[in-house]
Formats: C-alpha cells, structure tokens, sequence
C-alpha cells in the first residue's frame, strides 16, 4: 500500500476516535442530565445502552490492528497508532463510567432530591470537556493542549474533595440522607475516573507528539523547569 | 534481526512484565495488611512508593514499541506485542489502586476499628489472585485460565454489594461511624478495580490466543453456546 493510502486509513482511524469520542461524551453528559432533571427512563436508557460504545471500540482496535500489520510504520506512526489502541480503551472506560452514573442515579431518584448538585454539574463539565479536548489534542497533535487538559485535573479533584466534605456533612446532620449521599459521592468519583481517563489521552498525545513520556512527571524527573 | 533473537525479547518482555505483576500485587497485598494490621507507617510508605511500578511502565511499553518497530511482527506477534502495552496498563493502574487503598487506610486509622474486615480481606484476595492467573494466561497462553479469570469477577461483585450493605447498616445506626465506614466503601471499590483490570488482562489473553474478541460478551452476542 502507498503512503497515500496509509494517510486516508490515519485520517479513517482519527475520525472513529473522534466519533467514539463524541459517543462517549454524550452519554457522560445524558446520565448526569438524567440524574439532574431526575429522569429515570433516561438514566434506564443509558444505563442498558453502552453496544454502540462497545461496538465501536472493537471496530477501531481493529482498524489500528490492520494499519500496524500492512503499514509497518515506523517511529512517529507507530507511536501514534499504539497510542490510538490506548486511547480507544480509555475512551471506552469513559462510556463505562456513564453507565456507572446513571446506574447510581437511578438508586437515587426513588428517594427525594438531597440538594442542589451545583459542585458535582461543574465537576461533570469540566471532566467532558477534558475529554472532548485531550481528543482535539490527538487529531490535531496539538501537545500545548493536551498540558492544558493535564491541568484541569487538580480542579476536578479539588470539587470531589468538596462534594465530600459537604455529603459528609449532611451525613452526619440526618442518617435519613446516608444512602443518598453515598451515591452522589460514588457518582463524584465515576466522574473523577472521567478526569482520569482524559488525563491518560493527554498524556498520549504528548508522547506521539515528542516522543516524550510525561507519564508520572517524568518531565520534573527530569529537571525541566 | 533473526527468529530467535525475536523469542529472546519477547521473552525478555513476558518476564518483566510478571516482574511488574508481582509488584503490583505486592504493593495492593501490602496496602491491604496496613489496614488489617493498622500499621500507618506501612501504609504511608505504600502511598508514597510508586515510583518503581511508574518506571516499569515506561521501560516496557519502550520495550513494546522497539519489537514492533524493529521486527514488524504479523498476526499473532503483533496481537501479543499491542496486547502487552495493554496489560502493561492494566498493571500500572492496579498499582495505582495500591496508592489509593494506602490513602484511604491512612484516613480510616487515625480512629478505633470499625469491625472485623472479613469480606473486605476476601476480596482483595480474589483480586490479587485473580490479577496473577491473568498474567500467567498471559504468559503461558492459556485461554482456558483466563476464562477462570472472568468468573471470579461476579464473586468480587457480590462481595462488594455485600461490604456496602453491612456498612451501610453501621452508618444508619450509628452517625459516629460514618467517616470510617465511607473509607471501608471507597477501599472496597478500590479493589473492585482491581479485579475489573484484572479482568482486562483475561480478555486480552483470549484475544491473543484465539483471535476472537471476547470484550462486552462477544461471545455470546455471536451465538456460542
């Protein structure tokens, strides 16, 4: 195959990344509007509805599969197709962990509303929009992204430490609100699991881009100012 | 460079991976006998000591990335090769459930003791076990193991549910409990990770072996009895 070829394949691999990308935010974003509005029949729908996510993933292994086995690319394709095999798996632990919030939410929704969930919305944005940007990063091989994306991390877990603070607290005050809050505080931690997983794609993509492992600070390991 | 320098490195790339395992392991049994013993400093440097299993990390997924580029491997080798970079995260994220279950033990021993950790002790034996059988598949590509593999998870599952109900009872009857029993349900989820990581070395273990891909039920979704 020619070098044209292996480009219109990269740019058909991108592209399934991008859509498994919107997929997964979509059904991160529905299950916390689920959970907001206290629609269970939505919260239902997207707690059974993870096939196409599933689906997906295989089909986009497979095509990293098929380029690694015809292209034998070297250095820089290599590493950005390896990693498109790592992204694709964190994306699908994201579309797992939007089944974990609506999973959560529908045990909830039985019981009246606790409180304004205003830290745990901000929280679920700011973990969507890590993802949505950690994945522009990668098609775009944008590295100054993927580091802004890095540093959003400390935000959403400064909101989880609070949503914490402030279930425990409510605990505390009435055993009536116990189940309840437990579920909005594992909820707080699907969403951070999101951050998580946003966080290892950023992490990716400043490897394809520099061939630069940032994985566990190994840049200050390094001395770089 | 020749067949047999190729088995000498992939080789070389099974036993650092086992090395990684039997970090990881290491680290989560260790983590899990600081809370049952109350040993805080154990705990403490459990959390603070991941800089080896990060390290490891990086030098296989470099030792992945120089067999593919250096032998261009075909079907099975190249299943072998892309599934190792995958478990390789696997295990480092299991490592990261060692630093998280250390943490939330630190929490928790500052007071008295709640209860016996009976379920909670069973648990992180299933998951620990269950992580070594999947690197041994792995190694030995046995499907049939890494189909034992899968499942234990439903048993981790049902232990967890159970953990969450008796302390959920504790926090109902008394407030004073709550804090410590939270840190018991988040250590409980810590494990359940673990095994779900677990589970994703088995899954790619059939992967290799059969070339079927058995993620999300495929299997059954094909019709296998």
């Amino acid at each position: 195959m020619e070098r044209h070829h292996f480009e219109t394949d990269l740019q058909g691999l991108k592209n399934r990344l991008l859509n498994m990308g919107a997929l997964v935010e979509e059904r991160v974003h529905g299950a916390i509007q689920a959970l907001m509005e206290r629609n269970i029949d939505s919260a239902e729908s997207i707690a059974r509805g993870d096939g196409e996510v599933n689906a997906l993933q295989i089909e986009i292994d497979d095509r990293c599969l098929k380029l690694l086995a015809l292209q034998q690319p070297m250095a820089s394709d290599l590493r950005l197709i390896t990693s498109a095999m790592k992204i694709n798996a964190d994306l699908e632990r994201i579309g797992d962990q939007a089944v974990n919030i609506a999973e959560n939410a529908i045990k909830m929704l039985a019981a009246p509303p606790l409180k304004p969930l205003i830290d745990l919305t901000r929280m679920a944005e700011i973990a969507e929009r890590m993802t949505r940007d950690s994945l522009d990063a990668f098609v775009r091989r944008d590295p100054a992204l993927a580091r802004e994306v890095l540093g959003r991390d400390d935000e959403v877990d400064g909101l989880k430490d609070t949503v914490f603070r402030v279930l425990l607290t409510y605990m505390m005050a009435d055993p009536g609100t116990i189940e309840r809050a437990l579920s909005l505080i594992l909820i707080s931690r699907n969403i951070e699991r999101i951050a998580d997983h946003a966080t290892n794609i950023a992490e990716d993509v400043i490897f394809i881009a520099e061939a630069k492992d940032v994985r566990h600070h190994a840049e200050e390991a390094a001395g770089k100012p």
